[in-house]
């Protein structure tokens, strides 16, 4: 299948589709007339899942990969080869560089602005003094990028939440004195989950702080990942996707944001799939089915599962940049709920534009998923 | 939220966005005037993922589920409380009803045909002699079922993976001798999956008597299930969908296409997931991405992972009774890949009805959702 291959269907479906006997009829309110294609008004673009990293974490990645080859098998399996393989080289070098190349390409295809975070799995691989020096060094590394491109770059803090404590620490500081606007947590820290309360502490300093949490994909934990290890499913390709809505789905039924309802989190490749389950969720969840009854007491929450994922999140277009997936979420989420990000490096800039480009959009919401509902979550202010 | 509140929203949008860009265009071509809401035409309904159970089935899981603690955590999990509570004893029931009481529940709801299968995990939890023993004497009962009520009922046969030659047999033995329209496997056999050549034998009985499987969900292996045991996310709110999908994709990944290219598999619950993932796993899989190139020599297949679903999987609506899906589903696959289902008695056969009436489908598409496909898929004669 050729997915150049334009090709138009003539015939036209009353969206109203989205929102009978659907609990979104609110949020696909909000979308404005669906009449254009391609960008009309003039606003920027903000591309909000952005990787890099330092040539020490790549040090300290190939040091830990030489010596611990049990307690992450999926970071051995993706990891060894991405690091020495002359495959891979020009991706290296493009996290690496994080100025004259990199803006280079956000200008040739109309990026204003990258908001930056380091690559996964980050620092969240590490024992725990080492992950919580290299968060701190990496922050101030990204502070740096940030002060020499202000206009052109923001950026999400590294935490290790190896140290709860510390790592809420360490978001203060990120926001506060490197002005940092958010943090990224790339999904389980060696098969633990954010859902666990010894985390809850970040959840505290995010929410009193009022930065936003980006639940970024890495390779499923030790725990679970034999059946991923095979063609490859461990990675981008499916057990990322697999791993980091697994974690949204805990953390969702934890309850956690009962205990902080202003918590946001942030998915990526348009909410990692869980968009598409949002009434079955319901059903099976809190409406207490059999199999809840059946299975275990577990404590009703507030909410039901939708409405935590419509409070608690907002999604990003990173690597699912398909019309059809990105009208379907529309319809679902509404244009508030949607943010622009090209998954830099690994993915190509000029596709995830397309995407966009591609889905008929008023220039209203448009604006909203490439500028304005990142200025919002983010408090950016661009001139 | 509240999904029985109607509301309507005042936009349309064009189709086409399902097709710019987009490998799907000749299947989204097939669809007709999306103008109509509710049946209008004359048509039979069909649904196609329907289960039962014998009291025999049901001993023997107590037994085995009294003995073997360990094998199967999800199972232990899942079925200790659903076989003895008395919250489930009206699922238990209708399983167990192949006569009075289930046609009942269909005449209610206008259900010409369901198509039967022994309910999930069957035989597969069992040491292969007594999953051969419980397979053939489950289709024997089957087939008296569909003797019984010849234009009400058909069957799906049920086989034990764990004898591939023997299940190979069973299916030959229940298609040809039965007449039963093909076979249920309940995704993982004790952790192993489909793709493993030794259960090829199967494929080729399958594809030689032009029969589909249907990949039907269950519990995630003892190999994954860990994170999974929390909050109830083994069961069929979260975790049958990631161990079916990634079933699935162990299939399309694998070759196993390219050896039996029409062999046909079922996936219920609209796909579980993958048709929103399609162009994403072509980009990672297909083109051999730095992840792929680095990561291991996977064999390059004829087609595109998308390609192989298109030719080799239908999708059932079980369980994902939610219009905006059923769209998204139908702009990506057209009418001819999917098949209306209940997942009687887990779900409400209103709800299922409710799901395809409240989606705006041309009547031609409704009667290929509703009959026509499930015809020719399993070669039925209606009268």
């Amino acid at each position: 299948m050729d997915f150049s291959k334009r090709a138009f269907l003539k015939t036209t479906i009353d969206l109203s589709v989205s929102a009978v006997v659907s609990p979104f009829a609110a949020a696909a309110a909000q979308i404005t007339n669906h009449t254009t294609k391609a960008s009309k008004g003039v606003f920027k673009k903000i591309a909000i899942e952005e990787a890099f990293a330092t040539p020490e974490l790549f040090d300290e990645w190939s040091k830990l990969l030489a010596t611990d080859a049990e307690r992450e098998p999926g970071f051995q399996k993706l990891y060894k080869p991405f690091l020495s393989s002359p495959a891979t080289k020009g991706i290296r070098d493009r996290l690496i560089d994080v100025g004259a190349g990199r803006i280079r390409d956000m200008d040739r295809h109309g990026i204003d602005m990258q908001i930056l975070s380091i690559t996964t799995p980050g620092v969240q691989v590490f024992s725990t003094n080492k992950a919580i020096d290299l968060a701190m060094k990496s922050n101030d590394q990204l502070a740096e990028f940030v002060c020499a491109y202000p206009q052109r770059y923001a950026g999400l803090a590294a935490v290790a939440p190896q140290a709860p404590d510390k790592a809420a620490r360490e978001l203060e500081r990120s926001v506060k004195d490197l002005n940092l606007k958010g943090a990224i947590i790339n999904s389980h820290t060696q098969g633990e989950y954010l859902d666990q309360p010894k985390y809850w502490v970040l959840f505290e300093a995010a929410q009193a702080l009022d930065v936003p949490i980006y639940l970024h994909p890495r390779t499923p934990s030790k725990e679970m990942i034999q059946p991923f290890l095979s063609y490859g499913l461990e990675g981008a390709g499916w057990g990322f996707a697999v791993e980091t809505s697994l974690h949204a789905m805990r953390l969702i039924l934890s309850g956690v944001f009962d205990e902080f309802p202003k918590l946001k989190f942030i998915l990526g490749h348009l909410g990692e799939g869980i968009p598409f389950w949002l009434p079955r969720i319901d059903s099976r969840f809190a409406n207490r089915t059999w199999t809840m009854d059946a299975l275990e007491p577990v404590k009703l929450r507030q909410k039901k599962p939708s409405e935590y994922f419509m409070d608690n999140f907002v999604i990003a277009t990173s690597g699912v940049n398909w019309p059809p997936a990105l009208t379907f979420a529309l319809s679902v989420l509404g244009p508030d709920r949607i943010l622009f990000a090209i998954d830099y490096p690994y993915e190509p800039t000029a596709k995830a534009v397309e995407g966009i480009e591609n889905t008929p959009l008023s220039d209203a919401d448009r604006k909203k998923i490439y500028q304005t509902n990142a200025e919002k979550l983010f408090k950016l202010k661009l001139t």
